[in-house]
């Protein structure tokens, strides 16, 4: 029988305790979202015989054989009595979605000592309590407790996601569906009584289904050891963390939400955060974005960003945003060279601008397009593309989806596109997506993944790796 | 006939010089969507007897009848000599949609001086050139160069939009579209040789049909007149204002955009903007995003926030944004009553936090959330509400836009929502939007509007407009 985390993000059985036969019940819920994994499960519930066609045993400790996973969804005092029946059923992990635990005050802090007491020296693991569970599409794992109609699931993919809220851990997700972005693993700390963030952090960073570590953090559970974990994980992939608790009221309301501690101030924060390599993002729509943008691209290996439009504006709007530090990146348009321009100007319609942003006027033609970002992307002064995909100019088709891919791939060179229209955008939204490149419905959110790309590239250059993401030899590690 | 603005704006015969039959050129889509409107439509070409079941005419003085206005799609040089016909036959106003004008270099501004020269004198107007002309849904005018199956309308609203760029405002259309704000007349300047953003912004201040004023500018006409105009007009109604051109680079593109002069720099405008009441978006969905909430709710009368959600994490979040002035609007958290507080504990689910922000936790139902919002506008200390609608929480239902929509009605304390799920949410939203709650799929997104309404209490507030928003006589105006 699989331990640990094993346990936890690869079980093979799975129980739930305090299983209920009405659809209404949350524990109802999680068998529903079980039962389309192809796993064991098995709903614990003395006064039922089956649920959902599961057989149904009266306790743990009933269950013939094995068990990796439990989940126990009952009232936190009751919760404690099914926690030890896991123990000495030798669960793997167990999932304590109860909540009256430290986040309530002193009386759930007592509960929730109590609570770890059951799991001090058994070699089960506690995840919770307060927490929503762990999702693996790969793995057929869905414990989330809102059904799947309610709240759609992304698909697998490469990204992991460690969060300290189960609303945010849910408002990720279906912001990475509603994109397309894939998620490895989808792990909901809450309390955060035994498993934390710096473990999972370690664990996810060795990872090889994880191309990309996201995290909602309202509070540090060893804030010097997740600094030193993240400056190790960076290496090697990106991480990208939504730190709440930023303001004095914030921080405050964190505690009564998880029961954390408040972290030091943000700023100290935020400077130890940024000297491990970890990329920021501010709201859940950020962190999604921003971690699509890494996990497909890695990173920029400079700040000389190339703008490319068929609507002068939008190139405007996208200028402001890379060079103005207020509302901006503090980033540089890059400078092209003579021969950039000159090859440019023999592709591009009349009435174009060849200085950057290049604005290809509504006279562009797929073919146009994808000779000026072979250009662009030739231009060792660029370090960055962003692309600005308009399908309305009349000569432009729908193959221009194919243009972005193919250069994406062509190049070591990042596109990140910001796309425009009705449902046509949504539709190469999500065909861009498919294919890996990051793209977005505004501007500002387009730019904003190219900074995180050089700053990405920064830190990486900063610890003297190749580009290829690879340490090299003198960096020692 | 109406002359100048009126013939522009509300036309009932409108001709489109060069009217072609082939539908894949600009002029045949302009009268596809000039069709629907119920105008007079008048193709213009030698060549054909009708085109789209509307009689052709050879040339514009051959038109039998008055003419409101004419759309000229012409090549520049070829332009001339059509605006030179509307003139000599009295049209109201003429729009030029051509580009090879200003924007194009020392040949094309030459060419538009003698366009201007055409007008002058005379009591046609022009609009343009550059530029994809006017769309007014309430009157059946849409001369803009897209399709409508490319890029979807937003239905008859109170928000008008006057724009430098073609492409914003369609992106601006589009993005009201999705959202479902209404739109009264969207402008586009282009090059504004003639009509330019001062007479615009004069006339939606005095127009009864417009409750707030959108604009994107990659220039001011006259600086001076912009801010004395946006000041006057800011008393009576929201002005929001994209001005792009802020970097270096994006002022240099901007010029090479639409032949736009670079403004001073972006902090001497910025002051300005600010001191003349109008609300500065960054970028293209920001300025649809801070419209709404301005045109719905017009302002807060202060900066005390409450933040009420039924997931703690997104209750942090926002508390962040709300009270950080790094990435977040520095504006104040609530300090809620000891009455608010004892009468909200009286209504809450239990593990709620009756601080603000407040949780009210999974367990939450309608009712609760109505009392609770029912309170907390009772409370004078609160000036605005944000609250997070979570469609997930089992004794939630979708009567909780219901709640919204009679809450926002029965206060004058503002409700910005931001909701959370997926198709669900997506109905919700629209929803909200139809009953004029303005509502946001991020956080980030309705705090920012949450911040504009509170901009806009402090400029009514310092020019002592009162609380209903008209001028109080002490004012003087």
């Amino acid at each position: 029988m699989s331990r640990g985390l094993d346990a936890l993000l690869r079980p093979k059985s799975v129980a739930v305790v305090g299983a209920s036969a009405n659809p209404a019940k949350i524990s109802n819920v999680v068998l529903r979202n079980l039962s389309r994994g192809g796993l064991r499960v098995i709903p614990v519930n003395p006064k039922e015989e089956q649920i959902l066609g599961h057989r149904c045993f009266p306790s743990v400790s009933a269950i013939d054989g094995e068990v990796d996973l439990a989940l126990v969804a009952l009232p936190a005092e009751a919760a404690l009595g099914a926690a030890e029946e896991c123990v000495r059923k030798g669960v793997g992990a167990v999932i304590v979605t109860s909540s009256g635990f430290a986040e309530s005050g002193q009386e759930g802090k007592d509960l929730q000592d109590r609570l770890v007491s059951v799991f001090r020296g058994s070699g089960t693991r506690l995840l919770g309590p307060n927490t929503m569970g762990v999702f693996a599409p790969g793995h057929g794992l869905d414990t989330l407790l809102i059904p799947a109609e309610k709240s759609p699931r992304p698909p697998e993919g490469d990204v992991a996601m460690v969060s300290q809220s189960g609303a945010v851990a849910i408002a990720f997700l279906e912001k990475a569906e509603r994109s397309g972005m894939g998620v490895s693993t989808c792990v909901c700390i809450g309390n955060k009584a035994d498993i934390e963030e710096c473990e999972l952090l370690e664990h996810f960073a060795g990872d090889a289904g994880t191309g990309c570590i996201s995290m909602y953090l309202e509070s540090f559970s060893d804030g010097r050891r997740f600094m030193e974990s993240a400056g190790r994980a960076s290496i090697g992939k990106p991480v990208v963390v939504l730190k709440s608790g930023r303001s004095a009221a914030g921080a405050k309301a964190a505690s009564s939400h998880t029961g954390a501690l408040a972290s030091s101030s943000d700023g100290l924060v935020d400077g130890a955060l940024r000297q491990s390599g970890v990329v920021r993002a501010y709201d859940e729509e950020e962190l999604v974005d921003l971690s699509r943008a890494l996990a497909y691209l890695g990173h920029a290996r400079g700040d000389r960003v190339c703008v490319v439009a068929s609507a002068g504006g939008f190139g405007v709007i996208a200028t402001d945003y890379v060079e103005s530090t207020d509302h901006g990146f503090g980033l540089r348009m890059a400078e092209l060279s003579p021969a950039t321009k000159e090859r440019l100007s023999s592709i591009v319609p009349a009435f174009s601008s060849v200085r950057n942003p290049v604005d290809l006027t509504a006279g562009v033609t797929d073919e146009m397009y994808e000779s000026v970002l072979e250009v662009l992307q030739s231009d060792p002064g660029v370090d960055c593309i962003m692309m600005s995909l308009e399908l309305q100019p009349p000569n432009v088709t729908r193959g221009l989806v194919d243009v972005a891919v193919r250069r994406r791939r062509a190049s070591p060179v990042p596109i990140v596109v910001s796309a425009f229209g009705g449902e046509d955008m949504r539709e190469a939204l999500a065909a861009l997506e498919k294919s890996k490149v990051p793209s977005y419905p505004t501007i500002f959110r387009a730019v904003r993944a190219v900074a995180a790309l050089v700053e990405r590239g920064r830190y990486l250059e900063k610890h003297k790796i190749n580009r290829l993401g690879a340490p090299t030899p003198a960096d020692g590690r």
